[in-house]
């Protein structure tokens, strides 16, 4: 019998080969014209663990299927849940692309494909080390428990009604998800703080009708001209959001972290040059990992009106709309700011113009507890495999479910991420570093090690 | 033999037909898609002159040809030089027209058209008189010519360098142009004045590419919220406009202009209704008529940027654009006006965003003499077909080249429109009422002979 690390080398081709077919499934969430390839791609992911020997299910929502697998019951040992999503990103716009987006494709040591990192790529490493274990050892050492859903890129509307219902069922030591970056190529990342996220849509409409602004400009209100003036309201000229209230539940960077973050080998010239601009810009007094990390945003996500083709028209046009975002930190409450919001683009809306604004979604950031065992399990996990310690960071991205987790579950959430910040995660050219992959499942498999040797929680 | 006016009664059907022809043709010449239709309409304008007797030329330009054309030459009576444009604006949004934009539908007594009011409906109504004329008479009783652009609606790039190259050939007493409104339906108007336009395309670039708002969000200037940021800075919130010196040239309303405004028969409950807004906005101090004739505005003609497609898409975009006009009063110099905005917006532009300023064109505001024997001839010709004297009128929009033909030509301009306000000239559904077409030819046959009884100047 081979040990657990020598099958999963052996493997390395057949879990390329398994997840390029889960890559070929374009099963983007937020696209209608997608909706047939969501429950494909969740077939595919519930026949995986089927066939090993877990009781696997796909559940139907009012929007795209969950899967939900578990493997078999051992008492007395840890409970683990891992959480992942089969759904992608849109791929807009296509002409970027260098390889199709649903064509895996090899270059430079990394698989090209929309999902490799984000986060079909990374929730399959999970999934890969259990298959090791069963392999090598017969069985786990561990409960297991995966939460697969399809809507995390659209909100997930669906996951927090199934879990409500399913507490019990659910119920864990701690959550696993593996749906980020490490700090840099060979660093590896423990990340114990998310931004949270609160997205709206605009629509503002002046006349009924799109008018020659000759013969009638002047005599009504534009909504193109009002919608920038309200997103410009939102922010001051220092990028400070001007929303009521709006950072008086934010909590404040520690020096402790500050200090941590400084010691971080961040380079700043390279991140720069990676995105392509001259020089770093944003909030005055903070450096640009603790903008990234740790303080909020307001972000246009998308602008339309009036003549958007070729040359000049001249005209006033009936309807303009942005969808925006704004990156929220620990402590501030989505549906507050939703309302701030709200109440704020309501007082600034000019006479002439009627507004709709669309609530999209809304999630909590998180700070996890950096002293937990389970922290500390999979830091000793990650060193083992990468060979360095983790770092400890913090995330500008949103995982929303992971504050769910938190408030529902009462269960800290171990966010190890595989990928890397060049990934182009919500960009034309995602791809995910194989080496990155197969280092992901050698951890994952040596993290169900570590962790079955924690007490487990008396609720079990 | 029948008089003018019976022969034009005689042919109400065949000059309907003759139109339907010309708007079947999509000259639409902003868009490069339309190209080849330039030279069809041109090609069917001049054989329409030839066919005349006149001297007739399709002229190639850099851009879309040109027609001119003359009638035989009579030593000693005046010359009248009409403009016009074959060209026509886009048709975007197509799903909002009731039938097709260049398949011309007879509904309420009007025809359904892109360009049958703006501009080849009214332009043709001087060619028709001109027929009745040589078949009721036997000849003209003064000098025509006519010039007949296919750039109006883009610019006219191409019409400058040929005014400049041809001041002997176009010399005229008068120029006379119909591509405007009547007052009121029932209520003919000689409009004295235009505004001049000067529009611009602003585009803006961040990060090389588009971004994940959360991993990146907080350390890049996002260019869509820089161009919402920079577009509102241009105006305050009262809608007066920033830019510097803006106003400095602005002629400012005559107490008389004002109080004639004020006495004009002008509903603004039924214009709201129109236009479908719940209330009359714009700049304090002026009513909606001055607004809109004699104020210079400044207002957002697109915008687009980053995802606008269904639901969210975190991205922080990598660019932003907007298409933007201000509409110039007279006095006020396009030139200096962009020079003003290239270099405000030159210093709105925050770190880490690149600029690039187009700009579409320009055309300064006119005034013309209320006093010159032109404009009291066509106010008898006008009186006499119309039964009511026209009101003097001053319009919102830009007719670029009457400025020109003043500087040029030292000619004043006639600006006779047959059209009415709600024509949707730049909008889905334009129209043109068959009885003002009609009333046109008569009118214009009749202007005809009131301006050959003229003197003609000394340097024809």
């Amino acid at each position: 019998m081979p040990t657990v690390e020598e099958f999963i080398n052996s493997q390395a081709e057949q879990f390329e080969e398994e997840l390029c077919e889960l890559l070929r499934i374009p099963s983007i969430s937020t696209d209608p014209a997608y909706r047939g390839e969501m429950p494909r791609a969740a077939g595919w992911v519930a026949q995986h663990f089927t066939s090993l020997g877990f009781a696997a299910e796909v559940i139907d929502t009012p929007g795209h299927p969950l899967v939900y697998a578990e493997s078999p019951r051992i008492e007395g040992a840890p409970t683990v849940l891992v959480y992942g999503h089969y759904d992608v990103q849109p791929v807009e716009p296509l002409n970027l692309w260098d390889s199709p987006p649903f064509e895996p494709t090899r270059r430079d040591g990394c698989l090209y494909a929309r999902g490799a990192s984000d986060d079909k790529g990374q929730f399959l490493t999970h999934l890969f080390s259990a298959r090791a274990w069963i392999a090598a050892e017969g069985r786990l050492p561990l409960n297991l428990k995966y939460l697969i859903e399809g809507e995390e890129e659209a909100g997930s509307a669906s996951l927090l009604p199934f879990l409500s219902a399913n507490l019990q069922r659910l119920a864990c030591d701690c959550v696993v998800i593996s749906d980020g970056a490490q700090f840099a190529p060979g660093q590896p990342a423990i990340t114990y703080g998310l931004r949270g996220i609160a997205y709206f849509e605009l629509l503002l409409t002046g006349p009924s009708r799109d008018l020659h602004s000759g013969t009638f400009g002047g005599s009504v209100t534009n909504p193109a001209n009002a919608l920038a003036t309200m997103l410009s309201a939102l922010v001051d000229e220092k990028g400070r959001i001007r929303v009521p209230g709006f950072y008086d539940d934010v909590v404040p960077l520690a020096p402790r972290e500050r200090r941590q973050f400084a010691q971080l080998p961040f380079d700043e010239k390279q991140y720069l040059r990676q995105i392509g601009v001259s020089g770093a810009t944003g909030e005055e007094g903070y450096t640009v990992l603790e903008r990234r990390w740790a303080r909020p945003t307001f972000d246009v996500n998308g602008l339309w009106s009036g003549y958007q083709g070729q040359g000049a028209k001249t005209v006033l046009p009936s309807r303009a709309g942005a969808k925006f975002s704004f990156r929220l930190v620990p402590n501030q409450d989505p549906a507050k700011i939703a309302a701030g919001v709200r109440a704020m683009l309501a007082g600034l809306c000019p006479p002439g113009i009627t507004m709709e604004l669309v609530e999209h979604h809304g999630s909590p950031g998180v700070l996890v507890p950096l002293d937990s065992p389970h922290v500390q399990a999979a830091a000793r996990a990650i060193e083992h495999v990468f060979g360095r310690a983790p770092v400890y960071t913090r995330e500008g991205g949103s995982i929303p479910v992971v504050a769910t987790f938190h408030d529902l579950l009462g269960a800290d959430t171990l966010l190890i991420g595989w990928g890397q910040d060049d990934d182009n995660t919500h960009s034309p050219n995602e791809k995910f570093s194989l080496a990155d992959f197969h280092r992901g499942i050698r951890a994952s498999a040596r993290l169900w090690e570590e962790l079955s040797r924690l007490p487990t929680s008396a609720r079990l």
